[in-house]
């Protein structure tokens, strides 16, 4: 069974239309009280939208009987395989207009499957759409206009085994399909763990973390997936690429590099020798509330100009906060999380309190050092985190409009930036819906250099137009990050829906370059086509 | 006066056949006292050779008026300007054949300048060779063959300012022909450092580091100069290319990693933001003997696989430390460092040391932790490590082969690497010469997955033959480097005398599509053209 049909390691439903399992969703009762707290949404929730109420064409293609076995046109499977699970596909799919459904999925199980499948998609003019757990929130995973002939959905799941692992170098080889439960189950028993955990872990893969440069566990020193990464094999229509498994090289550009963030337009990775960490053993987590969210933010540089290096280092303003559970008071809230495989970390976290306090602010109580559950606060909010993702879903059926977006910036313009989406997003979702909006925001990664604000956005919509009225905000939000030159995207990927702001970021010079490469390695212009470039 | 010929910051002469200053040269006696310990060396040194010696034919191209304020076409400039600083370059310098000499050497004050220079020299197909501090060992910064129909050195050190400084986010615009200690200097009033220490580090520049994805002061973590890389100013044939300051991005694949490692083919650094650190004022160091290699080897990858993070984690094989003065007796020397600019470091030391001890180490004695110097290990071992290259140079003047190579592999692979590149390049040096050869080794840098291996090799040459012997013990390194998938560099860069050995690293789609941006980027293929590509 297709792995986005059903989980291959819980066999539960997932979700087709909107986020994770499809036993998870709010309740229409939960989702009701849910939209009381936004004046100007629904009374009752829309339906939950069915495959079966769509009418999807016949494969415009037929698959060639030798890789037949790999291919499905199951209607089901290519509904679940349309688009990725942004807010604006989930209102794609509750509105009965998912776009273009994809007329085939293939499942392949080897490297040779890939470039199989390449050739084929490159002589009958089929486009290629890499599909890991199908978590994009950019509009990633989806075909959009109608330059090919076809439509095929690359699902990598069939393709989730750690090959090797070297427990004395603390590396493994793991295939790029392992959604994130099952790549640690199969490095729990030597003691090891790629400690990779964006919210999306459980509906995301391996490959689709590469291929987005996402951003993990870590909020200090090593963030991003790239950091983690040996080597790569990535098939191409122009051939496999295998760099060599080295901890480290100067020779030359990275060739990993080149693929890191490529979203599938440059080629399919399949597999990669990843590094590892001993389990920790020992865990401490603490909270701190502020009164001013400016000084908190001086606390959080303060941090990471440190040596104490944190694991978790988020910053919730007092409507994230209030959101989530983690203050009532209004209060800024810092949550702070350290982990070690080799000694107790409690110093370190009594030391990062310390100076989170010599910045005025009050340390919540917390229990002794353990691996019991984390203070009260830290769990609320690790609760909401995960939940979070349904609970769009939910106010998302009421005629909400809940979308969130990500950047990273400098500290010399952290506080502008902030001030200006706030003030500037407020007013076009008001300006846009006639209702107030609510804008919170959270710092989820800090560097000694600078931060990545992630935002949340909510508002009470109008009926059939909330993807018309999230695009004018989002035009806004661009604007705004724009006018600051902060990155369209610290860890959420460009995909189709940051285009726009990915292409003004970009050095001219490195745009002509990839798209050279792009030519190169895709001359048949299958692979991925709108991510990234046209 | 040209950097290259007199060291803009102490206006002391610079070798122009050797390394460094030329004040600093070991005199003959030195020369004849070291050939004395390499039977079969040469009674008396080779005299150091004389620009004048040379015969210069003026230049094949004139400059153009409107640039011709920025170029000279000085003998003695354009001779400080053929080469690098390779074994093979002294050589090449002392047997009065240094290659083709530059036409021209240019000295651009801003990018504009730089631009203009490229335009010139695309419209009269002649080549363009960055320099910065001229210290490439590679064959980096010189022209091989006649494709063109001049050669023009681009020496960057007229741009060698800090133009901005951001203190609170600890970062700064430099301008790519800073030195070293320019830089430094510039950065000291703020309290900050770039620690950014190779051997090199007098005489080399921010861009040639960047160019060649440098490895610097940290042994362990962050060890290339690529980790502190805010963003870049290139300056192509096809126009410039600035990325946006960032602490950190996921917006496709990292503009800024294409031009890293990119040794002048696709663009000309002229400016880069980068990372700095306070100034460390607690640091400690200590050594640690062993008298198993093998023991050492386990001890150091503990240490890289904790979470001390020592800034110096430098392991001496029994003849590396002998040679510099760390150890008499036949013992391993693990030299350690830790530095902070926030707290003491004795801890962390201490905690290193007994890590080592569990292995089988000996603790040496050591003073404590102060701004003193450290102990008599690590100091002698410091000044021998400043002084070897001139001591090279010295050697070379005696008939000496003496050179260095280094490489990068995973733990898994290292005892047998090491031990291979022991016995295969000892027997073809033997073979070679007819003489024994010292091969010693080194770790440089270590990483949880595997360590950075620095071999020196030392044995007397034949008259006149020094080159071609060479060539042939290199051609075994790079097969024995090949066959355990160790890189070819781990940040000596790759340069002309690499080529061989990346070509069979390099994933051949990478290949392709570097090729595809070179020739984007460089349509008239005049950026050091030879270097990475043809």
């Amino acid at each position: 069974m297709p792995a986005a049909v059903t989980d291959p390691g819980t066999l539960r439903p997932r979700s087709w239309w909107g986020w994770g399992y499809a036993d998870a969703h709010p309740a229409d009762a939960e989702c009701v009280a849910m939209g009381a707290l936004l004046p100007g949404t629904f009374n009752r929730p829309l339906p939950i939208p069915r495959i079966a109420d769509l009418s999807i064409a016949g494969p415009a293609v037929a698959p060639p009987p030798s890789l037949a076995h790999l291919i499905t046109a199951d209607p089901r499977a290519r509904a679940a395989h349309a688009m990725g699970k942004a807010y604006r596909d989930v209102i794609r799919a509750l509105r009965g207009r998912p776009g273009r459904i994809p007329d085939l999925v293939a499942h392949p199980t080897d490297d040779q499957d890939v470039a199989d499948l390449l050739d084929w998609a490159g002589e009958h003019e089929v486009a290629v759409i890499p599909f890991g757990g199908g978590s994009s929130v950019v509009g990633g995973v989806e075909y959009r206009g109608d330059a090919h002939r076809a439509v095929l959905s690359l699902d990598l799941t069939s393709m989730g085994r750690v090959l090797e692992i070297d427990t004395a170098g603390r590396s493994a080889r793991i295939q790029a399909g392992a959604l994130g439960p099952e790549l640690e189950a199969q490095l729990r028993p030597c003691g090891l763990t790629l400690r990779h955990f964006p919210q999306s872990f459980e509906f995301s893969t391996l490959g689709g973390w590469l291929a987005t440069r996402a951003g993990g566990h870590y909020a200090t020193v090593r963030t991003h997936i790239d950091d983690f990464v040996q080597c790569l094999r990535v098939v191409t229509p122009a051939g496999a690429s295998a760099s060599w498994r080295l901890p480290a090289s100067g020779a030359g550009p990275s060739p990993d590099r080149l693929f890191l963030g490529s979203e599938g337009a440059l080629g399919v990775i399949t597999e990669a020798w990843m590094r590892l960490q001993e389990r920790p053993r020992h865990k401490a987590s603490a909270s701190v509330a502020f009164s001013d969210f400016h000084r908190a933010l001086d606390a959080v540089r303060a941090l990471a100009q440190s040596d104490l290096a944190p694991a978790n280092c988020r910053l919730l303003d007092a409507g994230e906060a209030l959101f989530s559970g983690a203050s009532h008071d209004g209060s800024t809230v810092l949550i702070l999380g350290f982990e070690s495989a080799t000694g107790p970390v409690d110093d370190r976290l009594s030391s990062a309190v310390d100076l989170a306090c010599a910045y005025g602010g009050r340390a919540r109580p917390r229990p002794a050092e353990s691996d019991a559950p984390a203070d009260s606060t830290v769990s609320a909010w690790r609760s909401a985190f995960l939940r979070m993702p349904y609970l769009r879903d939910g106010l998302a059926r009421m005629g909400a409009i809940v979308e969130t977006f990500e950047t990273a910036a400098t500290w010399d313009k952290i506080p502008a930036l902030i001030h200006d989406v706030h003030s500037e997003v407020s007013a076009a979702a008001l300006k846009a819906t006639g209702h107030p909006a609510t804008v919170n925001c959270r710092l989820t990664h800090v560097y000694p250099d600078g931060a990545a604000p992630y935002f949340t956005v909510a508002v009470a919509g109008r009926p059939d137009a909330e993807i018309e009225i999230w695009d004018e905000i989002k035009t806004v939000v661009s604007e705004v990050l724009h006018r600051h030159r902060a990155t369209i995207t610290h860890h959420h990927a460009v995909g189709r829906d940051h285009r726009p702001g990915y292409d003004l970021q970009r050095p001219e010079p490195f745009a002509l370059a990839l798209h050279a490469a792009k030519r190169t390695l895709d001359p048949h212009h299958i692979l991925n086509p709108g991510v990234l470039l046209d």
